[in-house]
């Protein structure tokens, strides 16, 4: 078996590694955090990109780490200027710019709700693999590079 | 007529619905309600992303709604995130974030216009369908969860 | 040589392009001007989204342009909403959403840096062409149409 994929599996392996990065922003943005933790290999590694030098080990720790957000966070993950490397058939490498906004959700009101900021902008590099036919994450690592709560923010 | 696409049509069809998220914010953003009322199927139906729960159903009737839009208004719709599921080779579905921003034209400055926000922030469920060789919208569906005007607003 | 692209080199020529957006907009958030100017075609144009007006000719004319930057500045260009038209197997064009903010790097804190914004929306128009088997950009015209500093913001 020849580890040089096709024009067309190259593309294929290419949408499957960018609906990685979508699904998972998603899962987060829905507080499914196990759905999150799912999109990891069971050896995969993950360092936040609010902790970028604590890495997490494994897909149970990982979801352990996940699992402590608070029920009452809304965020917004948005993945965009995602590039992906064709390593090999079964390995490939992401690059992609994360654009992140949360609140904490009122007791009483109704969407949309008051974020008050900062909006994080910050960049996630993975290492994928495929498992059984099936593309996960094997190393996240994010990291922020600014932050911007308005003119008038200290 | 087989309703299951090749790797190459499903990857065409993937192609085809996210331009469609993505030429239909670039009508909007320039003011032409009439282009982007065009990318509805004649049957489709619309619930804009300000008012979830009033759905406008018919092209025609889309577009009037559309047209009532202020002409001095000027928006940017970011679409990011856009996962697209192949149903068939007639058949999709969309998920996209919709990140939006508008201000309105002084009659007297030079762009770039200053925008007071707020930034919203949303998401928009699609389902596509092909007629006639042609890819369209057949509901929209938007919604808007958080939004942020600066640290100093109320 | 027939200059119609098969399905799959057409999708192939949309990702060569797409890429060049997000390789040349990371290129620019690293500070590698010389690296963003390797971008563009040797008899490539370009007119800076802030500098609609003002169009630099040639590839080391933009690369000397791109240099003046203060090494003391932070960017994040985000590229969304990416159209390639593809004109023949060796010419496209692309449109894209360019958002972006900026900082000057303080020389005493850490990431993530504090940006008083404003956050600017614009796009960018670019023709493509493919020279010796490589897309390289031959026209890049960029323009901003709106601004974001907070609502506290005069």
């Amino acid at each position: 078996m020849t580890q040089t994929p096709s024009a067309t599996e190259r593309i294929e392996i290419e949408r499957a590694c960018e609906r990685i990065v979508y699904a998972y922003s998603r899962a987060l943005d829905l507080g499914d955090m196990s759905a999150a933790a799912d999109f990891f290999a069971e050896n995969g590694s993950f360092a936040r990109p609010m902790a970028p030098d604590k890495v997490i080990q494994g897909r149970e720790a990982i979801r352990a780490a996940l699992l402590t957000r608070p029920k009452t966070l809304l965020t917004k993950h948005l993945a965009t200027n995602v590039i992906i490397d064709v390593v090999s058939r079964d390995e490939a490498r992401g690059l992609s710019y994360l654009t992140m906004i949360s609140t904490t959700l009122p007791g009483d009101a109704a969407p949309p709700y008051v974020s008050a900021g900062p909006v994080y902008f910050g960049e996630i590099k993975d290492r994928f693999v495929r498992e059984g036919g099936e593309w996960k994450i094997l190393e996240r690592r994010g990291s922020v590079q600014m932050k911007f709560s308005g003119a008038a923010a200290p």
